[in-house]
């Protein structure tokens, strides 16, 4: 069986991850998970004459330092899967050009790390393959003055609002493998609340979030505590309370929850307001801080669970609501 | 066997459209191809006060089709997979967000349904649900303001330009059915061969185009007459011309190729200089004129093989060439 209820796909041969790497800019490089991280910037333009072209250089870098760790050039992948939250992804097509490998451009939002990990374990374990890469970047200074204001304009900020990570996260699967592995995969409805907020994207995401962990349970028949960590991507302190009063209504109790927006900054001394967000933030925490501590003993069985926003500022001018989504990913040591 | 050659997957259990859909805009529905639209809209707004708007009901009424056409709710479907070009691929999500089906969303710019078949298909023939639904649009008056000038602006075009199809296009693949079927898929890599110039993508598309196009022949052993035709996305005329010269470098006549971009508008009476472009072009053209052919007997095996430049204004801006990307997928009438 491949399917569990509607939703919910259990992989018979369950990839494994054969390198993960990250790289991130000085921010991220000075908070709380420093140590995990595989490169810290000091210089967050890498080299670059703009910040598009720092945020594909990142990226770039980061499947790099993965394939290096897989012992693999580019051209042991059979898929690349890649995306990132420039307009048209320009970071991820820029990064990919010239490494010829076949190539999936995606688009999640802050989601992409988890749709990117679910496709290339759909393509390993259909048989389609026997290496995949997924690599997504942010980068807060191409972020900001896309989704917001200038750099320049030096803008308050909400309580509520996130801090784009510029971090750059990259894992190679392999059909087979040590492990790591990816298990199972719930891929996310989309769920619109009608947050109209975008400096409130923790709330916009945290119902689509309790939509997938809840499928994700039912499904599997897994309690929360079989895992010994549910991690969201990017809630942040807002979203993530929000997260567990919306299970606590349907009579769940997260115990073992964690963000990646929450862990990835300080909340006392980096002023981020409510945490991280970008596809960077919890493609960074996975590749460094969770998949090394899966390796280092620390936890047998991770849900990592990626959540995006598929708003744009285009369509919050125009006064729509932010529609949100959340895909599941089970990570165990052993298969 | 389920790979052939670094690139080309075969399909044990070739997935099948169950139903295919098209709703156009005026100017399309003016076209040569009139015929083949499910939907001609003499109403480019679709009753919406955005261009945005109007892309996101264009393209959902696109997929009710189809699905009316499968004979299935959108509960149907186990996945869905969607594109467009428009900043965070706001279309595709506002589309979808209703739906309740599990999501993917993919950016790979006009080749979009390209990438969503094979991704479809993949998932079918690797086991993981009975069918899943393909998706993408694009809308003149959004790509417009989007990628070049306001509306308003009414500025020249250049020869070489080539005119966004306002067209939504949708099929509905399942693990199970009568055909047409999707084959085989040969997953492109990004080439970039210099080009700067944004109005003129065929020359920027055409190198990617051939590099797949040889990559599947050679892949599959098979002559280019194995095809009763090999349909390109949005070359456009000059990019055609382009391929053609390519491919007879490497010693290859192509006797049989057509262009959505060609096809889909009057060359002499429309006005559209090169041809016609964006996601909606080769996908209205190919859930209508392309597999009602095949089902009426015209053609028994056609190559699909949408293209896609993946810049953005602001690569542009920044004095970056831009990269192509072109994916093929095989499509007979018989297994």
């Amino acid at each position: 069986m491949k399917k569990l209820g509607a939703q919910t796909m259990i992989f018979a041969s369950p990839p494994s991850f054969l390198g993960h790497a990250n790289v991130v800019g000085k921010k991220e490089g000075e908070g709380p998970l420093a140590d995990s991280f595989d490169e810290r910037s000091q210089d967050d333009t890498f080299g670059e004459a703009t910040w598009e072209k720092s945020e594909s250089a990142m990226q770039k870098r980061a499947l790099t330092l993965a394939l290096n760790k897989a012992g693999l050039a580019p051209s042991g992948l059979d898929f690349l899967f890649a995306g990132d939250l420039l307009n048209q992804c320009i970071g991820s097509a820029f990064a990919a050009r010239e490494q010829g490998v076949p190539y999936f451009g995606l688009y999640g939002a802050c989601s992409t790390m988890g749709e990117g990990l679910v496709l290339a374990s759909m393509a390993l374990d259909g048989g389609f393959g026997e290496r995949a890469g997924v690599v997504v970047s942010s980068h807060f200074c191409s972020a900001e003055r896309q989704y917001r204001t200038p750099l320049e304009y030096g803008g308050q900020r909400t309580p509520t609002a996130q801090w784009t990570v510029t971090g750059a996260g990259a894992a190679v699967l392999g059909a087979a493998g040590e492990g790591p592995f990816v298990t199972h995969a719930t891929v996310g409805k989309i769920v619109d609340r009608g947050i109209r907020d975008t400096n409130n994207m923790g709330a916009a995401m945290a119902p689509a979030a309790a939509d997938t962990i809840l499928t994700h349970l039912r499904d599997t028949g897994r309690n929360p505590g079989f895992y010994d960590l549910i991690v969201t991507g990017d809630l942040g302190a807002l979203g993530s309370d929000l997260l567990l009063e919306l299970l606590q209504r349907d009579g769940i109790e997260l115990a073992n929850h964690a963000d990646c927006g929450k862990l990835i900054f300080d909340p006392q001394a980096q002023d981020v307001h409510s945490g991280g967000s970008g596809c960077g933030c919890c493609a960074s925490v996975l590749t460094g801080y969770l998949l090394n501590g899966m390796r280092e003993g620390k936890w047998s069985n991770l849900l990592f669970c990626p959540t995006g926003a598929l708003h744009s500022p285009v369509s919050a001018f125009q006064g729509e609501s932010i529609p949100g989504i959340c895909h599941a990913v089970a990570i165990a040591v052993r298969k």
